[in-house]
């Protein structure tokens, strides 16, 4: 049976050339070439086989990262690889490791916030690796309150050096990944104190580790903060604790693009525009946006492959119907899929976003950045939120099966669900989206016009008052009706917010109390912001056979089924009736009957490995069963048919001999 | 610090005698007294230990929980305990075991299905764990369609035997709990076969492993499935998968309490009423909503306490304000707190019902049997789905420190969740629930009265026409206006239901094409059933000072939640308008600021030791930071300041050897 494909009668069915579609999903030709090479690479190289992760001790675990990283390094190296194939080559690695901080927040940072003359001490060691760091933000007790941080860095004129300190417990740092048995540096983040005066929280640069022997230098203490969540997943990673007695760095060490201190103790701002931070901000939360849908394809790869191999009840001719066909099924996975590639699109228009705030930045244009801020922020919080629900309701639609390890979908699940609170919690990110709205409405007064993807809100006078025109079901698929309902809706629970805000004396209290009904504001505005984009895309040109008629597909479910899920918001605000609501519906569940037959092709175009995938119940040849009741073989309990234990506490117990059983 | 109680001032500010509390928790004083008594005799006996699970190999996790569940046992003979003293014991030793399955399957199912005759034989041998049972019925291809398994025992009159077989790969018994590695017999489903003719499936007791060394019999292969989500949760329970070829049984090991074949191989079918399987169901789903209240109450457990440890933002004189106190906070965590104490009373009216059906079914009554089979399922189906999202957002709610091992809540989730696709998956369950309700409907009309939890259909008619009267918030608060709303949105979704399927032709084929609406309206009636046990129960007599009021509050925020989430079919069905759906959410505001100084109180009834939380965030005295600190020491990866795989892997790393480094 080796080399058969149970799915090719899916495959068959396709009405789209998905050569064409996985160009599409990786954003360019280039992009899919380099993924494509960089995770065949990968896959074929047996260093970096993952499928005993759930078997391994902690200990074991985390020294096989310790190995692949630095093989993976080795090869990037060795293959002359450029920074993308390098950065692709880690992510199919698929292994959560001290690299990922290095590369993703110790080396960005440094670049951010370092000078001329620190950039050229420090960035070439960082970029070979002679130096390994790490990002030490949050504390014991402290985590999205980057303001509330209790470590110290008071500047001492006698030495010329900070003394870094941790005058509590909970002033511990706490969670950064990478530090607790590998990084030999951190960037940390603490109080600057100087001349008795807290100017607040900035980043040093700290050596944390000899670089002669790895031992932790005098004064710090480190170690692992423990276990987490889930099999493998991030129980590879050394997240750490770290707590300073009194230690001392060297005045040069404060990462001072922005702000410096004189050798005689001056606290000075360097004319760097401090909105600078905002950049790296919108940079790293593009990339989660990506990642998000990254993770959540890849469950609904698994899913929709297991559904078409699945079958259960129904049966014709002796042979039960696949779990695919139903459309309890259909309306719990086909959405899914379509976020997938909704959240793709966003991603690669916040790439856009990125370069433009990066240009405006150059230029000291700040006027778009509050807009970039939010969206970003609001569209991080969205995304990976409906991306760690998502990934469970995958496991959940694979049945029983979806509990076991070997399908993969356990630790995607345990590995992703903290991109829901790292980087910004979901809930704090919506409030700050709030902000912007509640200020953009209050603004709309004195004549500024609102920008980007908050544009809409300058025909506020219009959304208010439009009604939607939906009479039959198909009318739902008209991009300019949907839009219009998107905008209507989140405009109207904009103002009602407003509105509400106004009846409180005290702003900010009333922003506490309405905050529940303020986050639902915020996230209408997020899901326009996705609808929105992923129309923008479609109005373009997406050459090859059937491509734009399945992206189009997929769109119209995306934004019906967010129509169908917060149904009270559209009918609250008045923006739709029952009866549309109703329409939107049935238009759905025949969009459902489109997508059926193309299901499998949808996901092969996210052009995953088996490797990668990690699962047997979403393998591509869809060889399901004889390799699940294979792989149950390999745990070691199967060693002995007689379980250790048997001796001691079963057969005790059955011979009825507990009274003087040791146990 | 040592007996300081950091929750201490919130203790003091509840309202109500929370020692009275804790007896309608557990239902009664009696209930109370034994569950006290039990989880202090684990919570105190070192050997019940469970902090070290997440560190465990799955051998070392596999003969630990064999080494507690053969020590529980012994504990039981020694205190001659009762039935349900040692049930209570079972729980709070908190960690999945064979002797779920012997007691919560094996055992029930041989009382139902057994003859006297076989009762006599093997009861007395189950109950003393002579013999150790475990329920051998799904298959590696077939798990909500029992109807569909393949497993054969064909009958030999020969020899006056079954021949069990396994015709497939796909048949192979699979999922088991107890299976793998403990079992001596199992009841094993399998069709019937006898004089050429299939008679669907049957339960047969048969042994499986030798009672002599415990090796497997010949004939049969078993092992176990391997790895399943999660850092301990069921990886302590040894799944199996069982393959038969040809493996013979006596003919009087087919349970035959309904049906028999005869020395000459005749089917015969008893006298005694097929319907008895139904009380086995009720049986067992009312269990599975009572855990449901058991382990989301856990989880707020947690995540109560330690919002009010947890401090973020708005400093008020340098101190940060506790995280309970914001209302995004409050309108995640107390509708679960709400939904923990509704779920336990529909558990409690349930246990009614079950006791109900039985007299029923002993006096051949089976009127009620449809309406008592849809809304256990249902509820089974209800209470699954929101426990296990319950769990993972006070995870969330927990903010960075919820995603580490000792908070508990991981395991909590992993361990949770199977109860969404076992003993029916929830969507399975939904959709039956959804054929009794327009099975229901249809009999309206030839006059049938709907008995029971749906009885509110027969006023039909006056539920299609009447309108909400709420006029003001308060409104909300009453109990006749609550009712009937939901009411009046169950009564509407199943018209609307009844309606659409009525434009098919083919029932079937509308039934299958509208089931997302269905499943839908079902969960429409589920939610109702919820809240009017819960106002059922609050009409009743509840002492103790404060009692009632701080359940009504739980009660209409469990409703007015409810409500607001899903506010759409509210709104598309005019059983509320926008308006009235707006002052729901103010009452419901309001509802939190009242439950806030009550919050840890609520929690302390459902009086949980800390060795059954197994949480350092939960922790009673909430004395979080200095012991999530030392916990973090105790991971294995800190045995060493200098971790194994430095030498190998970072040394080269940093030196820029790597070149002939070994990788």
């Amino acid at each position: 049976m080796e080399g058969v494909d149970h799915l090719a009668h899916e495959r068959n069915r396709a009405q789209f050339d998905v050569d064409e579609m996985k160009i599409v999903w990786a954003g360019s030709r280039h992009a899919y070439e380099v993924s494509d090479r960089m995770s065949r690479l990968v896959a074929n190289d047996p260093a970096f086989r993952k499928d005993n992760r759930a078997q391994l001790t902690r200990k074991e675990l985390f020294k096989n990262t310790l190995r692949k990283a630095t093989y993976a390094w080795k090869r990037i190296l060795e293959l002359k690889l450029s920074e993308e194939e390098a950065g692709r080559l880690r992510f199919f690695v698929d292994e959560p490791a001290f690299t990922d901080l290095h590369w993703g927040m110790f080396v960005p940072f440094l670049k951010g916030q370092g000078t001329e003359e620190q950039l050229q001490k420090w960035l070439p060691l960082a970029n070979r690796l002679q130096i390994i760091g790490c990002y030490a933000q949050t504390e014991l007790g402290h985590g999205s309150n980057v303001q509330g941080l209790e470590t110290t860095a008071t500047f001492d004129p006698k030495t010329d050096e900070f003394v870094i300190h941790s005058p509590t417990l909970t002033s511990s740092k706490w969670w950064p990944g990478g530090l607790g048995k590998v990084s030999t540096h951190a960037i940390v983040f603490s109080r600057l104190i100087t001349d008795g005066q807290d100017y607040g929280v900035h980043g040093f640069l700290v050596q944390i580790r000899s670089l002669n022997d790895h031992s932790v230098l005098p004064g710090i203490t480190i170690g692992d903060i423990g276990m987490k969540f889930g099999n493998g997943a991030y129980n590879t990673m050394d997240n750490g604790v770290m707590h300073f007695d009194h230690f001392r760095i060297p005045r040069d060490q404060l990462l001072t693009r922005i702000s410096q201190v004189t050798r005689e103790g001056k606290y000075v701002q360097s004319d760097a525009p401090r909105q600078l931070v905002y950049g790296t901000m919108v940079f790293v939360r593009k990339a989660i946006v990506i990642d998000a849908s990254s993770a959540l394809s890849r469950a609904v790869c698994i899913a929709t492959r297991y559904s078409a191999v699945r079958r259960q009840f129904g049966s014709q001719d002796g042979v039960e119907t696949q779990v695919i066909n139903y459309k309890t099924q259909q309306s719990r996975l086909f959405p899914l899929l379509a976020s997938a590639y909704a959240f793709r699109f966003v991603g690669e228009w916040l790439q856009w976003l990125y370069t433009d705030v990066t240009q405006r930045l150059a230029a000291s244009d700040f006027s778009t950045l509050p807009e970039a801020h939010a969206c970003t922020a609001g569209l991080k919080s969205i995304t990976t939120a409906a991306t760690a629900d998502g990934i469970e309701e995958c496991r959940k639609l694979c049945g029983g099966h979806g509990y076991l390890c070997s399908s993969g979908l356990p630790e995607l699940f345990a590995v992703y669900v903290p991109a829901c609170t790292y980087e910004g919690d979901n809930v704090v990110l919506l409030l700050q989206v709030a902000r912007f709205l509640v200020k953009t409405m209050s603004q709309l007064a004195s004549g500024k016009k609102p920008v980007g993807t908050a544009a809409y809100m300058g025909r506020l006078q219009h959304l208010m008052e439009s009604s939607c025109k939906v009479q039959k079901a198909e009318d739902w698929l008209n991009p300019s009706v949907v839009l219009e309902v998107f905008e209507a809706r989140s405009a109207r629970m904009s103002v009602e917010c407003a509105k509400r805000l106004g009846e409180f004396t005290n702003q900010e209290e009333g922003f506490q109390e309405l905050s529940p009904s303020l986050v639902e504001a915020a996230a209408a505005y997020c899901q326009l912001i996705i609808v929105s984009k992923y129309i923008e895309k479609l109005q373009g040109d997406i050459p090859g056979k059937g491509i734009k008629e399945q992206l189009q597909i997929l769109c119209s479910i995306y934004a019906l089924y967010t129509l169908h899920k917060h149904k009270g918001d559209f009918l609250s605000t008045s923006t739709i009736t029952p009866k549309q609501a109703s329409l939107a519906d049935d238009q759905l569940r025949s969009l459902y009957s489109q997508v059926r037959p193309n299901a499998i092709a949808l996901v092969d175009a996210f052009n995953y490995t088996d490797h990668y995938l990690g699962s047997i119940l979403g393998r591509y040849d869809g060889n399901v069963y004889p390799n699940l009741y294979d792989e149950a073989w390999k745990d070691p309990l199967n060693d002995s048919a007689i379980p250790d234990g048997y001796h001691e506490y079963i057969k005790p117990l059955l011979k009825q001999q507990l009274r003087n059983a040791r146990l």
